[in-house]
């Protein structure tokens, strides 16, 4: 772990200079224009400080945005440590900056501790997470008794998890050996495990006591909670905020729409118009994936296994069909389902030369990546980072986007600033449900209430110059809902 | 009430001779070629009969498109009894077809007692709701013991509301005296009551107690559903159709899209296109609505009350204003609100000459109807039914369209088959639900199970081209739905 | 010829009593606020009155929009003779109103003389068309020595044929006799030549001389008139108002794009999202179709045998395949080449049970409506008028609306106002060119100059609101237009 | 000139290694896939090698694109030099891979000689087209007799006006003084030619007089052109393939809609959907811009002084108005027009804090830079290469891209390959046609005859997967066409 083990003593940031902080500083000032709903709670919660106290260890994708989240946590008062939830999604420049701080220098920051760099190892990655639990030097300066963080913000749950299972094996009082079935992630977070286990056996336990909450932006991390509280085993309350209105028909539909064409253009030039874009699934992303391939002027082609979704695809005028049917005529496929293997290698062989595989859905398993790796003779040639061709035993190539991961990451930038203004407006709201009103959320998994989801929504408006009209007394008690919201029963679908 | 008089006798329905029956059925056949939610159900059942011994009474719009669902019902082995649910929505071939019967004359009618004709009186409508409760003819002729219906198919609510009260006032042994707040309507079913209460002390009771459940249709029924619920007075359990994906998001958004500039052009073939269409409300009915008039190239403005809606709005590239900040820029006003009053005098006045107002929303009072009838100096001007030009002391004149009434009726034929079939497939599969499966269902207000709504959509796919795609096992198992679904949460919002 | 005969010595129109002459007048009215080009040409023209002393002979199908032209060129100074050009074409209403006159009774008529109704014979059309050349009572009312217009407002043709054809059957001085392959309508029109060189030898030869010039509105229309001018046999100038951008790509684009849905809406009631609509020929009708019926979320398959249009076709998105390929998939087909036979009875035997045909193009021969009548088992069914199912010896049925011929038309009611208020205006600019600025037209065929083309677009800015911008005198040099147009060289594409 | 000092003596480019060419090859191949047009010209002219015996001058951006068409003159058997139109545009590795050719090495080039490199500086620019003229190495080679090209392939006109003025100058014997009101640019000339005069007095004189024609890319070169002609000055016939439908119809709308948002993306990665975009022109290039726009969810104005395309834009949905009355609601402005000073610095210190300002149409006069950069107070920020912030008097910024210049090109990668082959499908053509059937086309100006350009966009179909419909021999006589094509009159719009 030699590459950051020199700063580790002094900062939680490799800054060699002040020039990728500065840079980072000018994308953060942007942004803050591009996140008006984080910029309002700033100023909302200016006087009344309602993370004063709070303690957060956030888990999420280092990215210039996140910066103008973690700036905004403690303009509320809160005090942060924080690492990426990905080993490749940090933007360096953007850590630095939150590092160095608007006033700081690389001898004196005066920012947030922030452990995360572009392209971590597994164990840098692993060792990373440990640090933002670590609140020791915050315990020593002020003469407090507390080990770690008293919230946690998470995207995917790994923090999570490794409370969970921290506090599992100091109860057991050991680590299980790691087993050849185990991925090899799983086997560094066991080392990880062992080795604090031999350093203190209460560690993970006195943590989770301290916590009062978690707040979990994915449907992966979201299900991993519900998964412990139906099995009891939950420690803390969580907020899903991947359920809000604001936050999964948002990003998923509209930023997608968005970084698809982005990241389809950066990674081949090719012109979409004209072309048959098959779309594999019809949710959010896949809704927003197709709107976003027709407004380009391509014929989209939809397949679909849930049958309302499948009928919707047709309502809104796409062909829907299985992938096999049309695999000839097919130049760019998209996948957006979250379930494996969507695509498979006889689907790869089938497709026209330099057809284009691209994955906004989940993981690199969407494709059949592994295997499409072992299949005989295919060759594999680089064109440039992210992009490549894979020559077929057919004689025919295909351009593999990211190598099967989210390539509107890979090879763009992922969802806009705007976008993820809505999710984190989310994130901060639940964190200070969860520190400020504790009383409110026994253990449990919770989704924000409506009139937080709808007040997030509230706070994007003025910077796209919508004016919102008001229900007169009359007319709320007319649908029998507040002049002030929320308007719409639970099960609304929007 | 003379008009109803004499067939009484003979027949449900003033059949004066058989071409308006032939006409009808000509019409039903073409619509069951849309219909192929209903169609397959009767294929599927052919055999199983799974309403035989269901006594069905029908409270709903007796037109084409129930009559293929009247059809289906007794084809799945039902008897049925119908009443339309509005006193102008009768189509008179449809329900003549229905009478007489495919095979039938209208000497010896072969098929299903319709009470029900375009322009009933208030009166009449209730008489015609009380014929079809009386199932007395069907008891005598099997020597049975029952009077009424032992399941109720509901639009509105009115069948529910009428068993509810006559079963009450049994119980109280008395109708109220009608008050002079009451509604002229509300004073017609008093009478009706006390007509019965007269004749019978126990007739509603023993209805109530025969029947097994009610399916119901409309946001209305449900609302009225889920009160009487609440508050402990439910008499059976009741389905609440209104809510399945594939009739919410179904008739409203997609009915909307279709009929919206139908009936605008029914009524003034006016071009929409580059016009300024002005849609109060961006829920599913102002989403269809949006889409439609944008589809044409008109310039849609959008005004909304919730935040979400009105974010959805601007990312959907709508402007989203205030009526009153852009009203004289409006050459079409339509509303899908549900809510009363969101189009003002004010707001009329301020209008462009000629300027139309369309309701696509619910009661005729989301137009200040009223207001506007007591408008000093205005002047009301026929140009033809269901178009009338209101000449304003402004100098100006503005096109109302049906009177404020739902003008996708009024101007023009209301839902297309193929919706109709979304919606009337989740009727038939309640009431199989609901009289074949009695025991899931104790007192209660129930969503029909996400299996049947998804194969609700899946009945349509066929008709449409649409080929859906299969699960692996494997894939199943790795999202962890059953291969055959359902394959969402309860709260996914599609 | 009955029917025209009682009426024809008092009045040009059966005007049975002022009921129908003011349901014309009501809507007259509206469409005067949807036909802002002709309006403003009124207010323009108030004062100068440049038609004064023309006397034009227009054949136009009688609709409530050529009602507004007729008033228009009065208002200008002109008097007026009218037929349609059509014999179905005729809105009785509408004719009655212009008869009658804003203020005239059928006894003292203030209007105009018209010679049309709905429904005509060959015979009734041609004695109509005949009727509307003889101004002799125009000249004995002011002792003049005319015998017929000086000017020509045609649409199709008809009227500039007939001048052409009595004046050369006068030069050889006999009709000829007809021919077997002579079609019935040209029999007709020698019929009427020969009664006329019977009573006259020099009637067409004098109304040829007088005439000044045509202007003429179709594409068949000019095709002739660019023949006879080839041929050295045209009489008089003629201006092609065809090829004015905004009569060509607006009537044929917005226009279908606007009553193409209206006609399928109005014919069958089905539901259009989600179908497949097949569209024949991709010039500006099947662009509005296409756009139309995308719009309604219907997914569009487009043919064409031109590759650039085909290219144009694939770049907007939509599939495009022969007929016969995916005949099979197909709901709805749409034609607009102005071909004949692109739909051949083979095709339709291919389609889907009920599947729609729909023309939108030119005559009824784009579909081989003759074969289909002569198809062995086939069998006509009216559903209603103007929607036929035809029952095929495969046991299917498809729905034919019109006949074959128009169905925008047939079943709906043609182009809307707006539209005809930018082809209208480029006829009356075209009249008051040809007759005040005669020297400017030698004999031939012109298009309208670019300036007035501009001038039609700019008349129906205001109506729309849209906002002109304008380009300063430095700009204007920079691109070496003058500032206040025309901004375009004459082969540009728009 | 010592940049390009070194390699002058041995190469044409600067090839350091074979990476940079390999790159390149990559590329071209990938890019081959996307221009079925000229792959499609390759097969079809490899026997007849109708371009034996042309020496081609081509001045055009040296791309990847670019790459592709010298490999198509030269597999038609011309010889070809070549050089960029422009100082930015050249892509490095498409010029090392040329220059290298597909089987060369530094040593050995096999390729072309191509003098561009990205970056020039006027002097290098005009130098490097010096080289392509100079042909005396191939003439000394093969022992003949030339000094120059016998054909030129331009991109804005100025191989084209270096000619014209070479000559003119050697006529007159005298190159005539730089003047204080000549551009840097001309003075740079006026030494090439002055220096070159000294040296031979009738270079220039020889090449005129050798060349068959050149083919013209653009509106600015075809403008000249049509000027030199007007004025009789033309010195060879010319072909204009900037008016081909497959040309301007094609790159103006299709290429702008793909790379206005792409170039959008990677300068700001702000969300597009739910801002207002300003459109200013709605041209071709304008017509594309708003339809990318509003395909990714913006609401978007337009403005134009043409009332003809301002009525388009209406009919198209589209709120027209003039950018000084929405300015303050304007999130990103998109230029099109062509013209000079569409935003003025008056309309910038109008626009929101942080709003975008986005050239597509022409030169970077289209906003008034030269204004900007006069404004007392503005402060520009580089935020990263081809992106500045311009802090303003205001307190606001705003950001341009590349400088004002067409940031389709600056901030993303131009035109995508597909619609460049369309474009240089025209030019092969028209190379062939100027130099293979040289007796058709005497001293003047031309467009490709319909069929040729028919034949270009024939070329692009099957790529798309498009099924062409053939006339019949009956269609196409009744409409007059041959069978195959041309299908349209002159002057059709599409």
């Amino acid at each position: 772990m030699t590459s950051a083990a020199a700063p580790v003593t002094t900062l939680p940031f490799k800054v060699a200079d002040l020039t990728l902080a500065e840079a980072g500083r000018h994308q953060i000032r942007l942004a803050e224009n591009e996140m008006p709903g984080l910029m309002s709670l700033r100023e909302e919660f200016a006087a009344s400080q309602p993370l004063a106290g709070a303690r957060i260890m956030g888990s999420l994708h280092m990215t210039v945005q996140t910066a103008v989240l973690i700036e905004t946590l403690t303009a509320l008062g809160a005090r942060v440590r924080w690492v990426s939830c990905n080993i490749f999604s940090t933007q360096d420049e953007a850590a630095a900056a939150i590092v160095v701080g608007a006033t700081g220098t690389p001898d004196a920051p005066a920012g947030v501790p922030v452990f995360a760099w572009k392209g971590e190892t597994l164990e840098e990655y692993w060792w990373c997470t440990e640090q933002a639990f670590d609140w020791s030097a915050e315990a020593a300066a002020e003469g407090a008794d507390f080990t770690g963080p008293n919230m946690i913000l998470d995207d995917g749950g790994d923090a999570t998890m490794l409370v969970h299972k921290g506090r599992q094996f100091e109860l057991d009082g050991a680590v299980p050996a790691t087993q050849p079935s185990d991925s090899e992630e799983y086997g560094v977070v066991l080392d990880l495990l062992r080795r604090s286990l031999a350093s203190s056996t209460d560690r993970w336990t006195r943590i989770a006591a301290d916590i009062r909450g978690v707040s979990e932006e994915t449907t992966t991390g979201v299900h991993r909670l519900y998964e412990l509280a139906a099995a009891g085993e939950l420690l803390f309350p969580a907020i899903n905020v991947n359920d809000s209105v604001t936050k999964s028909k948002f990003d998923n539909k509209y930023g997608i729409r968005h970084s698809l064409p982005d990241g389809l253009n950066r990674a081949t030039d090719v012109l979409i118009g004209g072309k048959v874009v098959f779309v594999v699934g019809y949710g959010d992303v896949g809704k927003g994936a197709a709107e976003a391939m027709r407004g380009q002027g391509a014929r989209v082609i939809v397949s679909e296994v849930d049958p309302i979704c499948a009928l919707q695809a047709a309502m809104d005028g796409y062909q829907v069909a299985r992938l096999e049917s049309v695999i000839g005529d097919v130049d760019i496929i998209v996948t957006g389902t979250g379930n494996e293997n969507v695509v498979t290698v006889e689907h790869i062989m089938g497709l026209k030369h330099l057809a284009i595989i691209a994955n906004v859905g989940h993981f690199d398993n969407e494709i059949d990546m592994a295997g499409l790796e072992k299949l005989e003779g295919a060759v594999k040639v680089e064109i440039k980072p992210q992009v490549h061709e894979w020559r077929l035993p057919t004689g025919r190539s295909v351009l593999v986007l990211s190598e099967g991961r989210l390539m509107n990451l890979g090879n763009a930038t992922g969802h806009p600033s705007f976008v993820m203004s809505n999710s984190f407006t989310n994130q901060v709201l639940a964190q200070i449900e969860l520190y400020a009103f504790t009383e409110r959320y026994p253990i449990g998994v919770y989704v924000l209430p409506k009139y937080l989801d709808e007040k997030v929504a509230r706070l994007h408006l003025d910077a796209l110059g919508v004016e919102l009209t008001e229900l007169t007394p009359r007319q709320a008690a007319y649908i029998g809902v507040p002049v002030e919201g929320p308007y719409k029963v639970a099960h609304y679908r929007y």
